[in-house]
């Protein structure tokens, strides 16, 4: 039987009440076994399932945009834009997974005159997914990063059943969304049970806290994070949790780019942290500028306006609260207030401080804050630049504003290896995209697991782990390990790459 | 200055005191100052060091050996070749390293028509060094899983400085392995402090939770290494740990593959099983045989002889302790108790079940023993060898002794891939060969971090982590992402895989 697309899109409404306990053990145990079958389908028949979960959410969007509208307060220009984004995203990752290099299929033939001492048996080698993953949804991409986000998106392609945990945000847009990929994975003839929700924190701990369950991911705070984290370890059987969990994203700007172009950057600068309403975890939370920086001069004559209203409640508490402590810091000053928008839009605020200021205590003034404002830091001497890099914690992404003569640009770089994701250079850091070179993560509290992406191919690495097959006999051999496989994917062969 | 390599090779004894709290502190200031100057190094000066502390070891065989043999009661020939293994294994990383496969390197040119919505920036993308690592040694491979060994190893390979907790077991060892290792290094030109040692429990808890440190990697028993991960996990700043704990290695015989060849396969589990004194992670400590079968028969007339003492003091108590409860479980008898062996040898035994015992309370009667024993467990029916696939927890192997024609071994290689690290085929899990597709991993408890391999090339992954490079200049990138890097490496460019 087959649901047309159009039965799909029906607005929904989220439950009245959180998942039960019970409830919750049913559905992981629903979830494992829709696992076991999902892990024997092929590769062909995953791709086209994620495909068959991309149209189905085009076709929604006259459903879903505007409950999403409704639910965020976002535009509908941002939330096409975004919904086009997700979709574009399943379809890239059903591409990955055709593809079959994120495998890393590994052969090695027996080997009596091994250098090793000792013969070498044959050995392949190849990933298999993890098992049911607990997805957290963000509540600031409603589809990019929710429902039928980047980390639903790997899980189900690693071979993973998903159970997700709705973002109270936009419930009924989950709802629905939700509704929309199920019926969209069973028509493409995916086991029932391979993607559920669940709704509430207690709920979503105790999937968390699952035997059935194999990992988690998260996307928010870096107290959320941080407390789901501790319970995926302390777990009798811990399990990995990849969060993305907060960044303050800074950017430098040298003496030589404020000279030559000050004015041009300003704009930027402006048009990044706003964008948005400020809302993205790669928002610039902290520019530093040199001296009499023309920079400046623009910032505090620059026009700030706030078209949007934030997400919610608690964001625009969180805003207001980050925003009066830091203000009110000894060596804080406001260098720009925008003038108060209707409706229910923040100010936007930029505030200031002398980067010797913000070394005395990094920890006081270096924090993230969702929402229009940033803190703009005036820097003596470059060195001063790299002291700060030194100084900050981990984040997903560091930003280089500078000329290619920039002799502080190399030592820059070399310590924000260690401390970012993402380096740019001449660019701002919102708008993320979707790539196969994409990494979007970094070291603890940018993220819990420093070494994986939330955004781009390689997230699907997270879902995944290796099994060696020694002397294993053709037919029971994964297909991308025998010497004829139906789906070819790169493999290593006695250590050499073979297309 | 250069130390002749005969220079290197002299014996020297273990620090009488722990290493204190302030040694931990600077030990691992310098340890990171190290990894800073070492990640600037070219592959091929990080692979030409790997070589010249192989070449080290080599030339300190005829100091090394002796003293090995005095603190672990290992023979010569097993110490030489575990020496020659370790040198080896030095080797394939340096090769890894000169190949460069692992970075994993990408580039995404620029692309204004990305099909996600919005134009795609140019991202390149590769592998950084975690920082310091702390190496936990083990006991049983006082080479090979050791001073100088596979951690260690991966952890250089990657870029990483090692802080080496040496083990009590074997501490003169240590100590002069360690100062070959670090003479070997500074002689290549490796900066002072990549490589350092610690001594005493607090002094390595103090090292695993020390700012400076990034990563952990640990081999040993599940408390100790859960211990670890515990602290790991909830430090301020969590880092990976990686943990390979325990495993019991459960072989699966058919019904046919006995009746083919019961007693060649009585003789090859005894081998397997007594190996090394049966202190080996991969011994199978579980064997599950038809009833009636020839296997069994075959056992309980083995001479079950034993050469060799135990490692140490703590592991025999362990042996004793852990065969003592095991034999007054109900339903378990002794299957064969070798003659006592002469001198401070462990008696091997066999002891036997039957499978309605084992799956009545899995976690009663499975349960690791270093040493030479095994639990022999009889089943009626071949679909009971599925059932005890799904009850046991996860394993570095699991191995099948059957059939080609065996219908069992499908539904019981689809579970196991779920449970263990390594599946076998009528091969035998100890000896682990250093290779290119080998994964000595697996699900708790067998490892903490499940995804990854201590052994093997692929163990270079475990101490790496993604940073992309947006719009960023050609001289500032690094070598193997450039446009026409000086040592090529496969990339991924623009989604395509390029030689």
């Amino acid at each position: 039987m087959t649901t047309t697309d159009k039965d799909l899109a029906r607005e929904l409404t989220a439950p009245a009440e959180p998942t039960t306990a019970e409830e919750v053990d049913r559905i992981a145990a629903a979830s494992a076994e829709a696992g076991r079958l999902w892990a024997r389908t092929d590769r062909a028949e995953r791709s086209r399932a994620l495909e068959a979960v991309a149209d189905a959410l085009d076709d929604a969007a006259p459903v879903l945009i505007p409950i999403a509208g409704r639910e965020t307060h976002l535009t509908e220009g941002r939330l096409a834009g975004e919904l086009a984004r997700t979709t574009f995203q399943l379809r890239l990752f059903a591409e990955t997974v055709r593809e079959g290099s994120y495998l890393d299929a590994r052969i090695d033939h027996a080997d009596p005159d091994w250098p090793m001492g000792a013969p070498r048996p044959e050995l392949r080698r190849s990933q298999v997914p993890l098992g049911p993953v607990v997805v957290f949804a963000a509540s600031n991409f409603p589809f990019a990063f929710s429902v039928a986000g980047g980390d639903t998106a790997s899980a189900l392609a690693a071979g993973c059943p998903v159970i997700l945990k709705a973002h109270p945000g936009h419930p009924d847009l989950s709802a629905t969304t939700g509704a929309v990929v199920r019926a969209a994975l069973e028509n493409a003839g995916a086991p029932v049970g391979l993607f559920d929700l669940v709704w509430g924190a207690e709920a979503g701990r105790a999937a968390l806290s699952h035997p059935q369950v194999k990992a988690g991911a998260f996307t928010g705070s870096i107290e959320g994070g941080r407390a789901l984290f501790d319970i995926a370890c302390s777990r009798p059987e811990p399990i990995p949790f990849f969060g993305e969990l907060g960044s303050v994203n800074p950017v430098f700007v040298t003496r030589a780019a404020d000279a030559a172009r000050g004015a041009e950057i300003a704009a930027e600068f402006t048009g990044s942290f706003t964008l948005g309403a400020g809302q993205f975890c790669t928002k610039p939370g902290l520019l530093l500028v040199p001296s009499g920086a023309t920079v400046t001069e623009v910032l505090r004559d620059t026009e700030l306006s706030q078209a949007a209203p934030l997400l919610g409640d608690r964001i625009v508490a969180g805003y207001h609260d980050t925003l009066r402590r830091l203000s009110s810091e000894s060596g804080v000053e406001v260098l720009r207030r925008g003038s108060k928008p209707e409706g229910e839009a923040p100010t936007p605020t930029l505030l200031a401080t002398h980067v010797t200021t913000l070394l005395a205590d990094p920890d006081r003034l270096v924090t993230e804050c969702f929402g229009p404002t940033a803190l703009v830091v005036t820097y003596d001497d470059e060195t001063e630049l790299v002291d700060v890099a030194r100084a900050i914690d981990g984040q997903l992404t560091a930003t280089l504003i500078a000329e290619e003569t920039d002799d502080v640009a190399a030592d820059l770089t070399r310590v924000l290896v260690d401390k970012a994701g993402r380096l740019l250079w001449n660019q701002w850091p919102t708008g993320v995209s979707v790539t196969y070179a994409q990494q979007h993560g970094g070291p603890y509290p940018a993220t819990t697991a420093p070494a994986t992406t939330s955004v781009g191919t390689a997230a699907i690495d997270r879902f995944v782990r290796a099994v060696a097959f020694q002397n294993y006999p053709q037919h029971l051999l994964p297909d991308e390990l025998t010497d004829s496989p139906a789906a070819p994917a790169l493999r290593r062969v006695d250590g050499v790459a073979q297309n």
